[in-house]
């Protein structure tokens, strides 16, 4: 073996091992990169919201709290709503179904904010307590209800969701007049504790 | 020094190179993991709320601006307040004093969303102003008020609290009838930037 | 070439390769703490609320829906708002001119929550629907009106602003009266992903 073979060796086992270390950091933020466009944990959920009009205070799970001056408050405050804030307390069960076992409650608000069409602002919570989740998650977001899947933020976590963040895709699954719809919910986090 | 232990030698090296690289990164994230579930800042302040109730107006910090239909607003809608907003503007100190020198205010809503017991969900920031810190803190969350202490989350922040994201516990810390209460806030940042 | 060489070339390359993968690390985790306070994308954008004055119906893009007891909705609770939600839907653009295209959409609401200033709460969204962006930003932060800049969250966003984070700075850039106001909205993302 010459000293030119040995150098050769060592040079080629220090740039082989730079490669590794640096493929190997790649690879890292690669899978962070990754990692950020594939979730770490996902849940599909349903929450269900029965509006108070009067009649169904037993049943009721939501209620709208506030109009623009000289709305009605059980009725349309003009076709869509605009002004008008709702607050709820929903059951959130796994399947589509109302009467299924709630796993926890959907807490919080919406706002509709169009004059000329539905859209929603979204402020709420799930509270989740059942064998396979305990915690709670955050969200807000807009909600053009008319488009097909929307997707709002998902901003904070405690729990089993400690300082979780990510995405939720929100579908109306289920629209019954002025008394009944149903959200699906796709919780996708992306950055998990 | 035969040519096969030379071999050995050599990838004895990059295994070690590998091995050392691969660990330095695991260690890496090691304490991003350790970092997670340790506050890199803490913070405990309380905040009190004194409600208007038709006669306080001097006095209040926070009033009923809305309800469910045919609710008197200063009054219970119900006898857990389901669907009543409240906004405040409460003083917050650095001990359980309500004449404590205030460090900044708590500011924002609540509303009470359950029929059958008291819970709320809260939208607030502490816009903190004092020798110590200079900045705001945005808190979203559900709040099961007859649960001892309830976390939510906090969000993000300004100034000193730039870009912070945690988890803040509460705890009521006193409750006076339908006029005032007072909530200590044990604030644990787990991102500080 | 002694072995005592050869061990020393050995040592050498472990050393400098431990040192290059640290440095590498190092550098890593510099440009993120770099990256921390130099925004990774940064957008200025203006939006416009014509406040509904029981007149406007047509153009108003907000409206005040909610009051303490006893106010009237659409003139002042107080002097200062005090306890006053408003809902908007405000058209958003790229300079200061009411009647350019719009880019989207800020929607959500506001909250006068100070007795003796002008101090507000924000919770809300930028839907951006142009060439440039497709996306939502989500907002919250305590907004003390009367000073000249003022910072609060960007707490998430979706589509073009997936998982984003950031400090947006609001400047009341016109205010007429009590039926329209612009704000310039200069945000400034941290987190990019």
């Amino acid at each position: 073996m010459t000293s030119i073979t040995r150098i050769s060796i060592l040079l080629l086992t220090l740039s082989l091992t730079f490669f590794l270390a640096m493929s190997t950091l790649a690879s890292a933020q690669g899978m962070k990169k990754q990692h950020a466009y594939k979730p770490c944990k996902q849940l599909v959920l349903y929450f269900h919201d029965i509006i108070y009009n009067g009649k169904n205070a037993g049943n009721a799970t939501s209620a709208i709290v506030a109009a623009p001056e000289g709305a009605n408050l059980t009725i349309l405050a003009g076709q869509f709503h605009f002004g008008n804030i709702a607050i709820f307390d929903d059951p959130i069960t796994l399947d589509n179904n109302l009467h299924s076992e709630p796993v926890g409650r959907a807490q919080g608000l919406y706002i509709y904010d169009t004059k000329n069409t539905f859209t929603a602002w979204l402020g709420f919570s799930f509270a989740l307590n059942s064998t396979d989740y305990e915690g709670t998650i955050n969200f807000v977001g807009a909600d053009p209800i008319m488009v097909k899947t929307r997707d709002i933020s998902v901003m904070g976590g405690t729990g089993d969701f400690f300082m979780h963040r990510g995405v939720a895709t929100i579908m109306t699954d289920a629209f019954e007049g002025q008394v009944y719809f149903r959200l699906r919910v796709d919780i996708k986090f992306y950055e998990c504790w």
